[in-house]
């Protein structure tokens, strides 16, 4: 399968075309609108329309099933889906680093896309906070030397030794630059598994934590960092812990805060804040979730009120008695 | 830039865009609707939809974006564009190879997935209609022994000797087990242009060789090459020549019938013969060119009709007097 994430064991592939799940691999294989091949879907008045192709090129007239992918289930049902899938790699390797500084990390991510190229298959993040919540909470143990920030490298490849080499080279190269001062590397199941679980069970271990604010935010991958450091700074000790994780190969930041108890106070500083951070550099206030029913009404932080005006207008094409997954996605008022 | 095609040296991107183009390298990076990040259109009340972001995740809301590749400019004409570019290959390597029969075609792509996986950039075929066309017209030299097929391999990756040994390695295999009775292989620019050009110039070779049928047709891989066995044997001397070639890696056949000069009988013999032959086996009339003003009536052979009154449906709603492109790509009356 092109498309790999935390909610593997309990997500359904119908919900994750709905909702153009994004996930571990998208920096290798891609989003599901590249992907998706083909799509049955069952439209508000009960007809079905069946686009369900399962061809590579296909021009013959407008991709309707675009539309549907993403659309939250308000625009259709989808019951079918053809999807794309790469050649299963024989070599999967691990890396997990510890950088010094997230300066370091960007600057171990370019010389990543460089060295590794071809057999990328995911760079993700994870902030101390993060390593110290999955610790606690989870008993999880940190393989590394404690640093500020923590990277997971996978390679996914044809030939074990060729990547085997591609890694080693450059392990060597951003140690002795001292853009990391410590790693592990894995290339079998179990401890494959250990390493991702670090990054993977960070959501599980921030419900253990308290009540969680949960952001899914897109910015350029140079500013990524600075939302949390922020947002450190302006909540202090109105919460309990502040932290960031995420995608770093596709510019997606989870940003989390966590408090003992819900607080309206703290919610109205961290929202609209948030937001108009994200929309000063033109990012995306929801990456790779929905915007559901909680953010609809910030939907303009991120586009354009002829674009939402628009959306509106298909909404009503698609779905006149509004019918749908209802209350979700668009703000039911025009926006100004 | 994530897109190569034959028409590289004139096309426009924004036309690219508009006719979601295919080409050479769609294999390895996929669609423009993966990775075209943003756009900028103007609809058709001469107001400007910005969509122009350049985030590789964002679920804010329906893709709008998506309506406008492919649309052939009938919804709203592209005037920016944001694309995603993989990292540059450090590498590119050529193999030219000969084949006795498609099936032996066929098995090589398989080896070639498994062998070459990650680093495959582009899998071509041309059968010897093909060479001999571009050998009389453009007085090209065949570089490998005449048969009846020839595949060209691209591969392109970050480290060179791990990708000539992949390809070594593939070659030995696919010698020694039959598939491929000659091969030749380039790594330097003009010799790598040379067999390029091989496959790139066919469509001229064919303006060269009188009055073209041409046809852009999408198959499931295995059935590719039994349509122009098929038309050979229907059209038998009415045609000068019945040639087949094209992207086999995406399933993509590029179908061309020369004649002395235009016929109408010809014609009919072609059509709708062809689309009654790829609707059977649930293919594309168009795969990577556009309906345009020719087949739009033929779009039903690859869409049922309730997509295409959807589509309609979409023109109406963004072009209510039908100034943008007009009798393009949809039919004007309900197709039943």
């Amino acid at each position: 399968m092109p498309l790999d994430l935390g909610a593997k064991g309990s997500c359904h592939i119908g919900g994750n075309v709905a909702t153009n799940a994004g996930g571990l691999r998208l920096l290798r294989y891609g989003s599901l609108r590249g992907t998706v091949l083909g799509l049955e879907v069952v439209l508000a008045d009960g007809s079905i329309l069946n686009c369900l192709a399962s061809l590579r090129k296909d021009n013959t007239g407008y991709d309707l099933k675009q539309l549907f992918i993403g659309s939250e289930g308000t625009l259709g049902v989808v019951t079918a889906v053809s999807i794309l899938c790469p050649q299963k790699p024989n070599a999967v390797n691990l890396a997990f680093l510890a950088c010094p500084s997230f300066s370091q990390v960007l600057k171990t991510f370019i010389t990543c896309k460089d060295m590794l190229g071809e057999i990328l298959s995911a760079y993700e993040f994870m902030d101390n906070g993060c390593m110290k919540l999955v610790e606690r909470h989870l008993k999880l143990t940190n393989p590394v030397a404690e640093s500020p920030f923590y990277v997971l490298i996978e390679t996914s490849g044809s030939n074990s030794t060729h990547d085997e080499e591609k890694l080693s080279h450059f392990l060597e190269h951003v140690m002795d630059s001292d853009l990391v001062v410590d790693g592990t590397l894995a290339s079998e199941g179990k401890k494959i598994k250990a390493l991702w679980a670090l990054r993977e069970r960070i959501t599980e271990a921030l419900t253990c934590d308290g009540v969680v604010y949960k952001y899914d935010i897109s910015l350029p991958v140079e500013k990524l960092y600075d939302l949390v450091t922020d947002m450190k700074v302006r909540l202090d000790t109105d919460a309990k812990n502040v932290v960031g994780y995420g995608h770093l190969g596709d510019g997606n930041l989870h940003l989390n805060v966590t408090a003992e108890s819900y607080s309206h106070s703290l919610l109205d500083a961290i929202e609209p804040y948030v937001y108009e951070w994200v929309s000063q550099y033109y990012g995306s206030i929801s990456a790779e979730h929905g915007l559901g029913f909680k953010k609809k009404h910030y939907i303009h932080y991120s586009k354009p009120k002829e674009a939402v005006l628009l959306m509106q207008q298909f909404k009503v094409m698609l779905d006149p008695k509004g019918i749908l997954n209802p209350y979700k996605t668009l703000p039911s008022k025009a926006v100004r």
